[in-house]
């Protein structure tokens, strides 16, 4: 049988805005943002095969994504689970600085290796450091695994375990799943789907607000290529996120 | 040790202000229910105790009140669960009448027994009805056992067993838990955690949007008597519900 999951990158959030480097600092959606996962919300409603049940990080921008688009689409009562393995990518030192700012300072070969590399995380961020989160109460259960940064590679590490202990039993479960996250999350897993090699990922882009479907088989492996429910929009907010950063 | 249990009744509803039996008909909060949830949300975030996971119902006025309160407490993070044990009383042939018309009509004697005796309920809503859920995919697990109407003790009978299996499982864990619901079902929670009688229940007003704090002991019964977070507009709050469908 066929089994339908749909991703949704957050929108646009205050950092987003402000052009910082985010990762695990818990920043909200601005009024675009809103509007994006109002959108998203409109999509899903009309969409042919509705959600069963909904998975979110923890983090506010991904999960008031989630509420405002299930608000729209008359959804708001479905099954929640939420998980540290959903969050954005650990920007390590980097979250909390400026994009274009880091740009300037480390020349733009760091800068893309920090953006886009696979397997290359950018410097630890200190456990004092402003924006740690290594004292923030929602990751207490999650102890030694809580990251001081990350590389693609070890965001996969860390996700691809919940899609196949939680995502995929609802999945067999003949739920279609709604996942809302984050870019890099979301590019772990379309990685793992679509068996995207380690190079050629540095180059997929994930436009936010825009729910893309997988149809997929017992295996959990896709039938057919993932469709956004607006390509035209899609196209457009890839090639935005892809110009993030530069001037 | 000792647990700790937050109650929160939702806001102000659209059918509240049209003065409509609402039941287990999912209408949204009011400008001045998101306000009741925003204040809650501050005492939330001012209280010494912090949530650790929440519970609400599967209808949209329990489930906005908490994501306003705990976006206001930047706790959107918490783990959430979610029932149809926790629902409103369903109102049976009541719900979408008016209830000043249904006072009038059927008298004060049966309407006052509809609304307050303990094991009375009103009259089964037929499956075809406007407001009745039986087809409603939300309810789809529950197979048999959905109401077409209920009494006071028909919640309790639906709502305790999911006190016992789910909520007080989280407390034993050393969580503290917010439990978003509905007057009936918090009344039903209330009468067993603070053994009030069948008959002394009928006078139980709980008001909307003021956390209702319960400490307990190991066997989940309250070691002191339950407090409001904000006393006095709790007492007014409760005196307004009493006269609601009053001319």
């Amino acid at each position: 049988m066929t089994h339908t999951l749909i991703l949704l990158r957050h929108g646009n959030s205050e950092w987003n805005q402000k052009n910082l480097f985010t990762g695990w600092v818990d920043v909200g959606l601005t009024d675009q943002g809103r509007a994006e996962a109002t959108r998203a919300g409109e999509m899903i409603a009309a969409f042919e095969k509705q959600p069963d049940v909904q998975y979110t990080s923890l983090l506010k921008r991904a999960i008031h994504t989630a509420n405002i688009a299930l608000q729209v689409a008359d959804l708001d009562w479905l099954p929640v689970k939420r998980s540290w393995r959903l969050n954005e990518r650990h920007y390590g030192a980097l979250q909390g600085k400026d994009k274009a700012q880091t740009l300037d300072e480390f020349g733009e070969e760091k800068f893309m290796t920090w953006r886009r590399s696979f397997d290359v995380p950018p410097p630890v961020l200190g456990d004092d450091a402003e924006y740690s989160q290594v004292h923030d109460k929602r990751y207490e259960g999650i102890d030694g695994e809580i990251p001081r940064t990350e590389s693609l590679e070890l965001v996969i590490d860390r996700m691809l375990p919940y899609w196949e202990s939680d995502i995929t039993k609802d999945l067999a479960a003949s739920k279609t799943v709604l996942v809302t996250a984050h870019g890099n999350s979301l590019r772990a897993l379309v990685k793992h789907l679509d068996g995207i090699s380690d190079d050629a990922i540095a180059s997929l882009n994930i436009p936010t607000g825009i729910p893309l479907v997988y149809e997929l088989d017992d295996n959990f492996m896709p039938i057919k290529p993932a469709y956004y429910l607006d390509p035209e929009a899609a196209a457009a907010g890839a090639a935005a996120v892809a110009s993030q950063g530069k001037k």
